[in-house]
């Protein structure tokens, strides 16, 4: 228990052993002796009271709803407290560091050290791999494209037209770098525009199976450092997000907006092309913005608005209707 | 026709040849001598009155309606009597029933009788596939990975972290036993949360094409016997899903959520986390539901709300916005 | 100069020097000397105002905008004869026009002159390539499926039941002629319908990343001649796109819709069952239309209306929420 809070920076409630042997990490209604457990959500209070885990980590109010015997850590941030304690019982796993035989690798492609290759990955001239990348199975990295150090593309994955950054996670069947939607609308047959630009996708960023994001038609696309995109998500021509952005699954983002840094898009959102999304804004669910943002705005609704007019405007609606059907 | 009726539990009416040759199966508009066709949606009833299909399959309500000389099967489930005689129309393909040479096998892995492994196919250390499974062109079978009889896993889709039940049929593209969302936010980066759980899907389900199904953070995932799931469907970390539900495309559902036994999402529809579904509920298309609903709810709307409620809504405020333009 | 406005039917402005030799085109903030920029959208005319482009291409009515020194070409469609001039500039890149060593091509296969197989590409039996056509790197061509001459398959797209037109763009991961999601519900378990037809995509037709096309039930899935289809879009089984639809990113087609010529369906809309949609129709981004429209409708909302009448509502609303605030 001590090793586990000095990981995580928690604090050792009175009466837990410092000397308590913990081996694992497991949910509160599945951990058992010998486990550490955490409450990040009041919705899980209940499964908390009547865990068996033999230790959690959880915050100072939550302290005394603990079952008898439970060995606490106690910390402000206990879900990135858990996080590091499951880091340390579950390290990432640093790939074989070998090429497979069934792997093409063009002559010209330049490999790191300690580079991972899978079956049947392709990669292509003058890509270069930098140390400690793992390409997976059946992945594909395109002419030229550079991808940093410690980075994963996952499986069946495709990169062409980009420069990945360093510690990314690329999952299963992500699209970086396809042709933008650009071409000129006619009745006559709309005409293709080239789309000359590439995808720079940031440091420690993480892009979710399925998800697609197209290259610029003549700028770049950007993804900033640290930047958690999640699956089937779809990221248009142009687009520039800032650091540290989250974009939930099924979301997208229209060509040639602007993210600032730290924005969060929930699951099933959109923003529409050539806005700017201020700093810290939160797009609800399902909500679609359509015009420049405030700094830490949170809306919801399709024009979104102000999430609290939003909610409050659904309210009025059902009343008047409520009183209409007497 | 006396064999088709057979097949399809339906009733021979009077006047049909119980030896009339049938050769085929065809949609209304198209069909002719030779073949049977269906009338299942009162939408088609024009294209029935004037198929020159030979036979058809329909409920006893519509049966005067057919044009003169076309011979009928009665029956109160005339699409599911229609489905039972394509089938033996055309069986499905069993496979090959073997591992094609560009096939990666690993020396672990165990493979059951009748298994086909198609082009450049993976199949990891320690995974068992059962007798008849076909594993198409490009795809992976991770680690450890169990696979039932019968199964077929789609071009190019990926499973990690999973066990898969028997006769399932696994699109291209589907993304299974993914790294769930997980991870903690903060300014100073956001940190992933190891995800240790597994994806657990049941007998008989269906997963379309380039759909994504998480891994869950400590629980497992699980998808119950019988679910069918469309295309580009999302499916987040912990989700449960029970018996016989049914996901069209582009729906997602959130971490954390249960759906019970049943319940129809429609296409576009979303799910929040940490919330329960109860059996039956249906959620009209491009709704969200955002809270814990009652059996054989029928919901629509962003929050949704009862169908019927959310549809007078939108007329109530059509009402009022035309009586403030006059 | 002169050779460019030749390329796009443009007109050479006063001032502007046909012997000016132009090297590359780039967007209006990044161009400099040697380079040609284009102006189609009001909201770029400040970056326009100050750009360093020797040259740009824009409507006449911006020409008095220009920087001093800036030569003009004159078009009513600037975007189109950018289009025009960057494909001057860039070419298609036409492939290798060999079959990689690592690809799989069945003996029954038929290859037309100059096509190109890239690695671990399979090709299999009956398939039918036409000249130039071009499978990029682990794609899959099915049996009996027929490619039109210069069309490009994608890395790790996958085909099958299906035949495809002529100079059609198909990027990666897309999914065609997999399995519509069709089947009788019962609580006894959900019976699958044999899906019996094919796709049939026209000429000169793009489909974006990861998107997905189901083949018919008995009918067939039909795509019209220079449909633009963004990624992530999923087309249902039977479903008929017109000549010259755009269906933007994340849109869905439901099962034996019907789109008639030029509809376009913004990002994340949706489009029922069953209905048919007029020619010209343009759905607004996350809506969901649910009825027949009219030729030329502009309609937005869930239920779709027309869009005027949408916003309208949406106004009245925010009004009435205010009124009963105060």
């Amino acid at each position: 228990m001590a090793a586990l809070a000095e990981i995580s920076g928690a604090i050792l409630a009175d009466g837990a052993d410092p000397d308590l042997l913990i081996e694992d990490v497991a949910p509160l209604d599945v951990a058992d002796a010998g486990h550490i457990s955490f409450l990040d959500n009041r919705k899980y209070v209940p499964a908390f009271e009547t865990s068996s885990a033999a230790a959690c980590i959880v915050a100072p109010n939550f302290a005394d709803r603990a079952p008898d015997g439970m060995a606490l850590l106690l910390s402000e941030t206990p879900y990135r407290g858990y996080a590091q304690i499951a880091h340390a019982f579950y390290p990432a796993d640093p790939g074989a560091g070998s090429v497979h035989v069934t792997a093409f690798v063009d002559a010209t492609a330049v490999l790191g050290a300690d580079v991972t290759v899978g079956q049947n990955a392709v990669i292509e001239s003058d890509a270069h791999l930098e140390t400690g990348v793992v390409v997976e199975a059946g992945a594909f990295v395109g002419r030229g494209v550079t991808v940093g150090a410690g980075t994963m593309v996952g499986l069946g994955a495709s990169l062409s037209h980009c420069d990945i950054g360093a510690n990314c996670q690329l999952h299963p069947g992500v699209r970086i770098g396809t042709r933008g939607f650009g071409f000129d609308m006619s009745a006559d047959g709309h005409l293709d525009v080239p789309q000359l630009g590439r995808v720079i996708v940031g440091d420690s960023v993480e892009i979710g199976a399925n998800s697609t994001i197209d290259r610029g038609a003549g700028p770049d696309t950007v993804i900033g450092d640290g930047c958690k995109i999640d699956n089937l998500v779809q990221i248009g021509h142009n687009v520039r997000l800032g650091k540290g952005c989250v974009v939930i699954a099924q979301a997208g983002v229209a060509g040639s907006a602007t993210l600032e840094d730290f924005v969060i898009l929930a699951a099933q959102s959109g923003v529409a092309g050539h806005i700017t999304v201020a700093p810290g804004t939160r797009l609800a669910a399902r909500s679609g913005l359509m015009r420049d943002s405030e700094p830490q705005a949170k809306l919801a609704g399709n024009p979104a608005i102000p999430a609290k007019e939003y909610f409050r405007q659904m309210a009025v609606l059902a009343k008047i209707t409520k009183d209409r059907s007497r």
